[in-house]
């Protein structure tokens, strides 16, 4: 991992697409993140896609437009129109960096491409999206040390931060089948529970539904079962980063999570956002990682230099709500909070060398969670769970609804961006969920 | 589930190929296994076989011999020539159970189809095999109480057995990648550990491998996200059963696994037997549920009549462990332990109806285990950690050797077989696994 900027960085750069140069897109010509799209309600074929202002490019039409011409091979002909991204993932991050380069000249002011492709934009207001990979397997880490301090309080009073937190990355693992695109919307679980003070548990829709605000990481190119990646490789390993809403049940998490982690609590919904933003165009937004002087260092397989100086980034995340009052009065969603993934305590890197450092194969299309993201202050808190301190201190809205939870017809919506002065705003988009009232129990 | 015997089951029936019926094969006529194959060390494709004696039938040779001709269709065809299970497992076990009937009548005694059928057969002597499937997700239950007590001991010498224990039947999601077939050889995993009383962690090859003796559950059709399976239908949704040795290293499990669970203790290997067992196949084995007049009622999901009378099988599980000195010298493998899958105190149909009864989607060839199958006997323990008391008590051999936990060098075999006066034998095969050296640490 050694951060360099490269001429696609640069912030002089404009794009013949007018609305990537406003300054407030999320998809400036700098950022140029992937997904799997097609138009709205057809019946075509997904295919992949680059997001450019308020438009996306179609690869596969960018590919016999000869834009890709210095660096076309059989395998990238097949990556750049297959219908997910695992086979582009799989050829590794020097090629989507040489992808990401054609497309930077053929988007460019005056690029000789226009002609070509202008008329082939696709309005992202006119698109939907699926699943930018098939993901084989699931891993949903824990790496905010504010988030971990403050469940910990709530779960364990005595025993907030475990042993063996500052040492270990923290994962488990997560549910596939069950991860959605931005617009998923699922029935509230039914479960166990079980009451304060009763002695059997009671059966019913979960009535503590929360949301988790989440950065996803998708693996690129993988590693050999019993191999490991090093740390200086691991961002090697690493095709982008999107958004994730973990939703969790915390009444069924709270009874079923001892000793194996939680379950039913997780793996009804996990939702994710469209775009997958590669760590190339967030060069600009690193940052050291975040460690008090107190802090252990950790372990040789975890530690480098590139890591310390510069392994997080300048990220921040925003969680919003929208009930369905607000919707039908026509009332925005309203912030709940806005934290940043800079504060987490273990990085991209050190969560891909902990999780093979025993052999683990990672496989391309593999994604990752990063755990919830609080920040130091109370408000950067990325859970209701935190927000409400356990339910105890309800949100008031400006339209004077309240919430402790999620509640049936809620949305939650979660954007990230990277900005500052100087740079390009580099963003992710954004990934809204809803609730739908439970199924009827027979 | 209701527990029914067809023709296929019937005792009388034997085969034309001659080793199916010598009453000690664990592949009679009654028994007929799917599996995935190809002759050993060719390029051949891999494909769809059923075992019988100790030879395996090619189902696409079987296909175009016509012996599925009542009931071909388009779907099945596919489903038949497929290089996985997965195609004839989301047909639903409607079409299996056809599949079987076909069989058994092709395989029997004075077929018609013996003549075009002979010549084509595989000795498995001869025969590789592949995953059964591809698999999405994989769940590792925790169904034996007997196991979840005595390992609780030793985590948790004041807490044994959670108060949830007996009305979840508690699970987690495992990692789908480093699942292998029979034969599957690895390297001892490297990793954290805390050593006792010290205060930072070592890093190092894991010291306390272990093996865990699980049933392996193959999902067949599936259910849409948001919707449950009915205890009642659960065992449709289930296409069979192998046996799984869900390798783990317990000094990494015991420094990593709170708050979230076991990751990097588990997921660099687990292997798994190459032929699939039909619950049809398994009907002469249903026992009661396993419980004590003291254990609560399960909530009625969890609940139904034909599971309390029914719903376990008598399934006998053998551990063996084979040293490398014993391979040297020509000695077989020396038993560990022998228990049975009926101990369970959860039954498959209530880890299917568990798992779905918050809305989470099964698709086929996901695959579910069992936990450790320890039996109510401290020689019945599914595990080394358990068998030597927490690494106290170590097992001599017949050769003099010893072990506590697995070394370099070390199979562990796992067989698996129902078994009774007036059925027939109904067998798993066995699954083998060995481990390898770590890898060396720059």
């Amino acid at each position: 991992m050694s951060v360099q900027l490269n001429e696609t960085h640069s912030p002089a750069l404009r794009s013949w697409v007018v609305s990537a140069n406003d300054g407030a897109t999320d998809f400036p010509i700098q950022n140029l993140p992937f997904g799997i799209f097609r138009r709205a309600g057809s019946n075509e074929a997904f295919r992949v896609g680059v997001a450019i202002g308020d438009q996306i490019l179609d690869l596969s039409i960018a590919l016999h437009a000869g834009i890709f011409a210095e660096i076309s091979n059989a395998a990238l002909a097949h990556a750049l129109t297959a219908t997910q991204l695992n086979p582009l993932m799989d050829l590794g991050n020097q090629v989507a960096s040489q992808v990401r380069l054609c497309l930077s000249k053929a988007l460019r002011e005056h690029a000789v491409a226009q002609k070509q492709l202008v008329g082939t934009l696709i309005a992202q207001a006119e698109a939907e999206y699926a699943l930018p990979a098939q993901i084989g397997d699931y891993t949903d880490f824990y790496t905010s040390i504010h988030h971990a301090t403050s469940v910990g309080k709530l779960f364990r009073p005595d025993n907030p931060l475990l042993p063996n937190y500052k040492w270990v990355p923290i994962g488990y693992h997560g549910r596939s089948s069950s991860i959605g695109i931005s617009g998923q919307a699922f029935r509230r679980p039914i479960g166990q529970t079980m009451p304060p003070n009763a002695t059997t548990p009671t059966f019913g829709p979960a009535k503590r539904m929360d949301y988790e605000c989440e950065v996803g990481i998708f693996i690129g190119q993988g590693n050999a079962l019993g191999s490991a990646i090093d740390i200086q490789e691991a961002e090697q390993h690493v095709f982008g980063m999107c958004l994730l809403n973990d939703w969790s049940a915390r009444d069924v998490q709270a009874w079923e999570y001892q000793p194996l982690g939680p379950f039913l609590a997780k793996n009804f919904a996990s939702t994710i956002s469209p775009w997958v933003v590669t760590l190339e165009a967030l060069a600009p937004y690193r940052k050291a990682w975040s460690r008090e002087a107190t802090d252990p260092q950790p372990l040789a397989y975890l530690d480098h230099a590139d890591v310390r100086n510069a392994g997080a980034f300048d990220i921040q995340l925003e969680v919003l709500l929208q009930t369905r009052k607000m919707r039908e009065d026509g009332l925005p969603a309203q912030r709940l909070s806005l934290s940043n993934f800079c504060h987490s305590y273990w990085t991209v890197s050190q969560m891909v060398a902990h999780h093979t450092v025993n052999g683990c194969n990672l496989r391309a299309g593999d994604f990752l969670g990063s755990g919830t993201q609080s920040g130091p202050a109370a408000e950067e808190a990325g859970s209701l769970l935190e927000l409400t301190e356990g339910g105890k201190k309800p949100i008031t809205f400006s339209n004077g609804e309240q919430r402790i939870f999620i509640e049936d017809g809620d949305s939650i919506v979660m954007r990230g961006w990277a900005q500052k002065e100087g740079a390009p705003r580099i963003g992710f988009g954004e990934v809204v969920g809803s609730l739908l009232p439970a199924r009827s129990i027979p």
